[in-house]
């Protein structure tokens, strides 16, 4: 039976994409080789990876002075890296506490200098993006998280700063235009809208870097990998390739433009649903609700055992909610069609006629 | 036509771990699923983990007391990640510099404290492993390359030390029996005998760690890895699944004991036709030749071209020397199938009779 793959991450990919990698694994592009047995200076995988950044570049659309890596160690080594590279000696940074990722960036910067988390919605268990707050102007950058997949919340206004602005992407990026002018350092793990697990995506702005007067390891500092072009020591070849593919993919979907309208779409689908039937509630703020993770409880838990064989027994999988917040989340990256969407509403609906 | 694939890394991997990797990426064990958009805190991909876990230990018949772990970045993360965990404050440490990777570690270790070159081969472009050295006493660790993938030399014996020793196996682990009790702190890039690339191998000894006095960030410290069972954050799921295939794949072939004598089988092939053939000079001395990269060149540089021709039109790929030897090098690591290195033995026993 197909499944209908709600996996926060790592999620669900296109199926032409999966179809694609698979081949590679075989006999990359002909080459009577597999992709993951030749060396990655071969001109061919050279190629992978410059076709990889200009899509992300073209994808983005991105000023002129910004420079784009492949990775490793996701999000979590970039917290520590964000502040290596950007927290000057005895300097601080501001940071927006809105979510678990947050915290744990928080954490990572206090090793470096001062932290000030000038904003959070951790007493009402981040269920929304704080409003109101004052960004501080003493710091060496502001962080935030722009989406956060456990809660379901999502920035839909960025804090306006003269700082520099840092911004963990790794659960919307590639979800919805954005004005990447406006961010000096963007980092996102891949495994949500952009490939497998085990590359990281950095974005940065060439000339905020080497001004920290710190002394960083070659393999933590953003100055090496830009001038390696990424290749500084051997990539993450294969989920560099399979990210390719799915930036290939969006391409030819018609960018993030077209997606956008289609995350909507399918968004307002689940989230109309919440809303009209008497037995869910949704968790997010309205204002903030996220269009990549919809977070959602039972109105009453008698219904949790009837509720979970309906959707089992419709091949719906991925939907258990993170133990901080319970219930049910779904998310619906950029690859989740909206037939499954569908599904899971009928689910929804059934649940309803059978109570 | 059939390739054979001497690249020094990323390189060939056995065939049928590369049909059930291909498999697995569009249906992994039967569950409907991509083994890539499913959750790592799934219990099949926290199987694959154990499992691959279990085997290097089974395979390397690793004692109690170690930890195994499956982390990103490669061996150039691990060259500041070992002085980082091992390195005391103010603190000293002992390295044998037998290659541009020995190099690597010894430049990022001097950024945490002080480094004692206590025997180096660089005078002779590396082509030998030092014998003559007093191994320092006040040092916090020894660290040694066991391998050098570019001069194809090899440690048939290590040093002995009342230090921690400390081990770059990138480039042969799992080739050869080790006493592993006699080491502290081993890691390896996977892209070589273990998978493709993006996963690093790191054993480690527990009782050795927690002792610098270092506020070490999370992921940079090997106890928040062994704490969180080498899931703190998201795995590289692909490379640690294939990973696990090509260790089951060694298993079945009898262990590190049977493919052990099978490589010696294979380099004595080749390095007998090195020695035989007057066309050929091997660049390694004789009784520090690697078992995994054999280093050769042309006596007569103007054979170049027609012994090039010969190779090509059999099939032979990645044998270019590295910049930094010239000639030839062709790395025949476990994967590596007798049949092609008697391809490009064959190769060589033309060139001898065309000239």
């Amino acid at each position: 039976m197909k499944k209908h793959n709600f996996s926060a991450g790592p999620c669900i990919l296109p199926q032409e994409v999966l179809k694609k990698a698979a081949e590679a694994i075989e006999n990359f592009n002909g080459i009577n080789l597999s992709l993951i047995e030749i060396s990655h200076r071969s001109k061919e995988f050279i190629e992978v990876m410059e076709t990889a950044r200009g899509l992300v570049k073209e994808l983005l659309n991105l000023p002129e002075g910004y420079s784009v890596l492949f990775l490793q160690g996701g999000a979590s080594l970039e917290f520590l890296m964000t502040a290596y590279n950007l927290m000057k000696v005895n300097g601080k940074a501001g940071y927006m506490d809105t979510g678990a990722w947050s915290a744990k960036a928080i954490k990572e910067a206090k090793g470096f200098g001062d932290v000030d988390i000038f904003a959070s919605s951790k007493e009402s268990v981040y269920n929304h993006i704080p409003k109101k707050y004052t960004v501080p102007t003493d710091v060496d950058y502001i962080h935030i998280t722009s989406n956060n997949t456990i809660y379901g919340t999502q920035f839909k206004e960025f804090p306006k700063t003269n700082s520099l602005l840092v911004c963990d992407m790794s659960s919307d990026i590639f979800s919805r235009q954005l004005d990447f002018s406006k961010f000096d350092l963007v980092y996102a793990g891949a495994q949500k809208n952009m490939g497998p697990a085990g590359t990281t995506l950095v974005i940065v702005k060439d000339e905020i870097l080497g001004k920290t007067g710190r002394n960083i390891p070659a393999m933590l500092d953003y100055q090496t990998h830009i001038k390696a072009e990424s290749m500084f020591n051997t990539p993450p070849v294969f989920p560099v390739y399979v990210s390719m593919l799915t930036l290939q993919w969006l391409k030819d979907l018609g960018g993030v433009a077209a997606i956008e309208k289609l995350n909507e779409e399918k968004a307002a689908i689940l989230y109309k649903e919440i809303d009209k039937n008497p037995l869910f509630n949704g968790f997010a703020k309205k204002e903030d609700r996220s269009t990549m993770n919809v977070t959602f409880t039972l109105a009453n838990d008698d219904h949790k055992e009837a509720f979970d064989k309906i959707w089992n027994a419709a091949g719906v999988s991925g939907i258990k909610g993170h133990r901080s917040v319970g219930g049910y989340r779904a998310s619906i990256y950029n690859a989740m069609p909206k037939e499954s969407i569908q599904v899971l509403v009928n689910a929804m609906q059934q649940l309803e006629k059978e109570i």
